[in-house]
């Protein structure tokens, strides 16, 4: 159990790492950020930081020492640079964690070996897998890469109409599997919290919607079945346990017709870190993500996650959104996070605004 | 109007100013920290930070160049370093709200001058200033310095039985005043906000209960009827108007029987800046003290302040009471923040925890 006045080292400088950071220090926990990027937003939240490459075996050592516990904002984290800290010092979530959610391809695998549903998929390595996936799943279909996805990186949809050795150039031929078309009607999320004694608490499952393939959107709780939603969260223990996890994850699904009149779920994506889909929860809920994730982390017992208000609904401020800031702020009630990064580029997550509806 | 990226420096390291900088950062607002102390805990969230002494002009100045508004966490800032500041940039609060309660017996004028009711008090410079207040107001009476005094330093109490001068010297014969004994019932605090545009919000009144002269519990919403509190407000609201106030203030009042059955307040002190007993509001109202007190010295429009639950109790972890925070992490919904200080000294504000009560 870490006590106060301890350093949570901390692999990412974005925006996630800055909130555990703002999160740990209400908790009197230290911070040591660690990214390449000079100018990284969590630097400025944290108590140190180290500027290196993630594949920077001495500098990933030295900071290794130097902290009580790693963890990290995102999962392509290098296998080795992770076995070089998980040496040294405890990290959460772990190497199992990592590896198999680094990979689509182990990652459906694993899902799959646990009995819970995912799109159909097939592995490709080259044309001719491509074509046999296709004949297999019929169109249209994705391809993504194995790797290094996110935000609809490194993803192309194949329709009818499309030529499959194109859509196997656009990702440059890289490792890749095909998933078939799943005829969702939501998508939802899992965000979930598990300690190494076992102890697993989730919140409400929450409801996303995106925008150019961005999460945009995020209302909780979700519209669906209670039974429905026990299943998923069944999924999400199932998925936390087998991992021996510690730490906030949160299991991305899509919604679909169960072909009887009701609905099931099926897993997209695990992410083995806070997610976008939880900054609900920093007034939402009565503990946030990030403090759950600096608990469950620091073996301390998980906090209470029940929401604060009948309903929560979180929006991304991309790209130049954040010009609204003004508005926003002069909005009653409207809960502003700004992520403190420069330029607002297309594409770039500048902030969330939270605005919770009260209880009756 | 401060935009997102700007840097507000901070005068003093201590919890208040980590927890204005915890609330700038969620508004990608930077902070600039100027504190004597090398181990301040501010500091440690802080993107910069300055150790020099407060009365180091060099330094100041430097400081005051590189950030776009000043503030501070606690009132006894000398007066030639805030002119030093203010005449490069903006102070807020400013040099008034600083003069007006630095010293109590400018304070007290200054509260009756506004037609509010106080304590009876006398100005004492010597024993026989001493004797005849003491005569007019009648023991017991508390004799407390002009300048410095917090948290029940720079106090005296003198009791029928005990001798003036022994008083004064304990006080070390500084300028000071006595007060006459006020039979109050409870004490209540009016945290509240000022713009320099002239908007005022108040949030609920709080109950506030002492041991050894220390805050212990802070409980909202005040057991008042709601004239009395409006009243309360009004005061407030009158002295902020009259500082030409921009910033959070709390005004820490006596509530005593008004003679004919009911109650009324008399105003006790003047913090200008955020307040230990406005802490309940980072979890129980819908903008933290601290987010406002940014909001208000940073010219952007005063956050919503109802309450998110049906009361919050705020409890001070005070010396080794810290000790308890591995059952206070286990509590379910118990808040706790602590402030990253080393040594748990006795009286030193290690942290504290709030409790939220539902609403029904």
């Amino acid at each position: 159990m870490l006590t106060p006045g301890s350093t949570i080292g901390i692999l990412g400088g974005g925006q996630l790492g800055r909130m555990i950071a703002l999160a740990a220090a209400e908790l009197g926990i230290r911070v040591h950020i660690y990214a390449p990027e000079a100018d990284s937003p969590a630097f400025e939240v944290a108590s140190r930081h180290t500027v290196a490459a993630y594949e920077d075996e001495d500098a990933l050592a030295a900071f290794a020492r130097e902290v009580d516990v790693v963890t990290y904002e995102f999962e392509n984290i290098p296998a080795a640079s992770a076995e070089v800290i998980a040496a040294l010092v405890p990290l959460h979530p772990g190497v199992k964690a990592l590896s198999v959610t680094q990979d689509r391809l182990t990652e459906k695998d694993f899902i799959t070996s646990l009995g819970i549903g995912t799109a159909p998929y097939r592995k490709v390595d080259d044309l001719s897998e491509l074509e046999s996936a296709l004949q297999a799943l019929g169109r249209p279909g994705v391809l993504k890469t194995r790797r290094f996805g996110y935000d609809g990186k490194g993803q192309a949809i194949i329709r009818p109409d499309e030529d499959a050795a194109a859509a196997l150039a656009s990702l440059r031929h890289a490792p890749a599997i095909l998933e078939g078309f799943v005829p969702f009607t939501r998508e939802v999320s899992v965000v979930a919290a598990r300690s190494s004694d076992g102890s697993f608490v989730a919140y409400d499952l929450c409801e996303n919607t995106h925008r150019h393939h961005i999460l945009d959107v995020t209302h909780a709780p979700a519209r669906l079945a209670a039974d429905v939603a026990r299943k998923a969260v069944e999924a999400a223990r199932l998925i936390a346990d087998s991992l021996e996890y510690a730490g906030v994850l949160a299991v991305e699904m899509f919604v679909v017709d169960d072909g009887t009149g009701g609905e099931t779920v099926l897993v997209n994506e695990i992410a083995p870190r806070v997610h976008n889909s939880g900054h609900w929860t920093i007034e939402g809920a009565q503990t946030s993500q990030f403090a759950q994730h600096v608990r469950a982390i620091s073996g301390w017992p998980l906090g209470a996650v029940g929401m604060t208000g009948a309903a929560a609904t979180m929006t991304n401020l991309i790209g130049d959104d954040v010009d609204n800031w003004r508005s926003i702020a002069a909005e009653p009630g409207a809960h502003l996070h700004l992520y403190g990064k420069g330029a607002a580029r297309p594409g770039r997550k500048m902030g969330h605004v939270t605005r919770i509806a009260p209880l009756a």
